[in-house]
């Protein structure tokens, strides 16, 4: 993509990857020449109910789940909010458990859904603590859901800092405890085995955009036998799970995207890793006073970061910009008032280290030669925003 | 689109329209060069958030409405959800009215949600009578209004009978009562006015697939002033009305869509209007017993509804369907267990004649010969649906 520089560098993957080539074509008859409503009862309809329902058995496949377990939304955030919303007032209904079982490194589809629902129906949010590897315990997980919990969400990994969490071990803890354990694998999607019956998990949220499919295609896997209460309700689409026209380019997109993904999955992760490892050695041996953040073995194969020590993130991506990278910094970058990452804040950074995040994630298209380009832009850029606030170096 | 079938006619363009290919063509850049993600504070994801911020104006523009007052959704459900619950859950977090004040004819999007509202959280229903013609009862929504009322939605253009409600009366009686109107328009965008200074309402849900944009995108306008808690909460897009990364691709279509649509708004209605009017002359001339069912006068141009006395529509669907006609039926008709139709049970049909409605809507691409051959068609169905049936003709 020409930016009007002479390089740029995408590094931001786990933000959004492009849709791949094979995934536009497999999508393009379906907005001109099937463009039924999947719903209809003639022709034209079933056309399109036959590519959702073949859409529907790709994604079941790779899932290692039964299709009628995957209902597709319109992204990784809706996803999260069905499975809580859905969980919480099916439990509500059933006059089990208040409350809502999660950590502090949750995406904030999660976390503001669990903050909306004590606001206005009074539910009980239980935050588990994490380590400086950004790894949520085991023994506090197992007690939060022995005491009246109507369901739990663990994230699978982290989008700030890539830690892999033991999603199978919650998964175990909550089934003895009865309590559904709900999963937000839009980061792990593409990377790292999505199998259900591995994992173990009630309810898994996917979003395509992360695994080189469309924007506005999710999944929540819900594991048959639970009753989910819709958050989107009208139409009985979905078994009544979610109402809505089925977008039939986008489901069939998603569903070609997560089959290239796992059917090229050795080769991509492969070189992503090659690339990340080469990024983060770079990075850790040329800019004084880095830090890796998460966990060094446990964290997703494409995903790097970075806490800087004395550097505003906000200003550090800025710089990166100019010249010519696209990274993501910790916080919320674009209000111009840097926030410490919280997720930074809960895994026991300080202050002035949870300001200082920086997440490079490499792709597909990701070049030795990109990395190197991106090394030397870091070094250069810590460097410019540490003279500019006048703080001294480690 | 080829269906196996000498000749296949759709006639169903309110249950989905082909995506228009200068449409197509508007959103492919976003699918593989402008990837980024709008959020993003980089050239990658400011290039996506120009484009989302551009459709927004277009949209404004036809709308005459300031940009903020749109909200991108993923579809006209979630669009009605949104209007809904985020006003319901408002009022009752502001301690106002209890009272959800509906029709009978409304869109399952706010039927099934109102019911869940009243189910879940205690909300009240007030759903007003309709006449025959499916025209709401003006006087009964200005007195629903003035008891405590939490939101009133009424749709705009009904989908089943195509009645055009008169919103703009509605809307200001709702506003002397200072209860908030929201409007389902998802059947009117593209026939008729969506002026939302005209039309005087608060909230207003629009779908992309229905005037030849893509499936997956809907829009929400709320005018400014009202805050809405959201309905999927997370990350604070749309001004923290919507959580979800945008879905860059969709958002330009359905900008693009909506612009085409008005743009040549005249020249279509015109066609629309002859094509359906020669097909209602030619139904009721020559179908014994055919009622046109909604409004003669005030109903959508594209929009052709009927009763057929003694008629299963599922199976006059499905027969329509064997010579190559694609219609719907006035009910449920996929579950092969016909239920009378709400709408036409509000409106004063009994239960046998509620069961006999059809819905032939035209479409842009939609000939005299094919308007002639549906009328030819459903002569034929309808007669050996009377037929198999052993019933009667009136």
């Amino acid at each position: 993509m020409a930016a009007n520089l002479p390089v740029y560098v995408y590094m931001d993957h786990s933000a959004s990857t492009p849709t791949d080539a094979r995934v536009v074509e497999a999508m393009l008859p379906y907005f001109t020449q099937v463009y039924g409503n999947a719903s209809s009862a003639h022709e034209f309809g079933r056309k399109a109910e036959d590519a959702v329902e073949t859409a529907r058995e790709t994604v079941a496949r790779i899932l290692n789940c039964q299709p009628k377990e995957i209902v597709f939304t319109s992204c990784g955030s809706e996803s999260d909010n069905l499975a809580l919303r859905g969980a919480a007032w099916a439990a509500r209904r059933g006059g089990q458990g208040n409350r809502l079982v999660t950590t502090p490194i949750e995406h904030s589809a999660v976390t503001k859904t669990v903050e909306q629902l004590a606001a206005l129906m009074a539910f009980e949010p239980v935050v588990l603590p994490v380590d400086r590897e950004g790894l949520v315990d085991v023994e506090d997980f197992a007690n939060a859901c022995g005491e009246g919990a109507a369901v739990a969400s663990v994230i699978y990994a982290n989008n700030e800092v890539g830690t892999i969490e033991p999603i199978s071990r919650f998964a175990a803890l909550a089934r003895e405890q009865g309590v559904w354990l709900h999963t937000d694998a839009v980061q792990a999607a593409g990377q790292i085995t999505l199998d259900v019956q591995e994992l173990g998990v009630d309810m898994m949220s996917l979003s395509a955009h992360k695994f080189y499919g469309p924007k506005g295609a999710g999944v929540l896997y819900v594991r048959d036998g639970i009753e989910l209460i819709p958050s989107q309700s009208g139409g009985s689409h979905e078994n009544g799970r979610r109402a809505g026209t089925h977008a039939t380019p986008l489901i069939v997109g998603l569903a070609k995207a997560l089959e290239i993904a796992y059917d090229e999955l050795d080769a991509h992760v492969a070189q992503y890793r090659t690339r990340r490892d080469h990024l983060v050695e770079g990075i850790l041996s040329r800019v004084p006073g880095a830090l890796l953040s998460g966990h060094r073995e446990r964290r997703l194969p494409s995903h790097a970061s970075f806490v800087f020590d004395g550097v505003d993130s906000s200003r550090l991506v800025m710089h990166l910009d100019a010249k010519g990278v696209a990274a993501s910094g910790g916080s919320a970058c674009k209000t111009g008032n840097p926030e410490p990452s919280a997720t930074l804040l809960a895994m026991g950074y300080s202050r002035r280290e949870a300001i200082g995040g920086l997440r490079l994630t490499v792709g597909r298209q990701t070049t030795e030669a990109d990395v190197d380009y991106t090394i030397n832009a870091v070094v250069e850029a810590v460097e410019k925003v540490r003279k500019l606030s006048g703080e001294l170096t480690v």
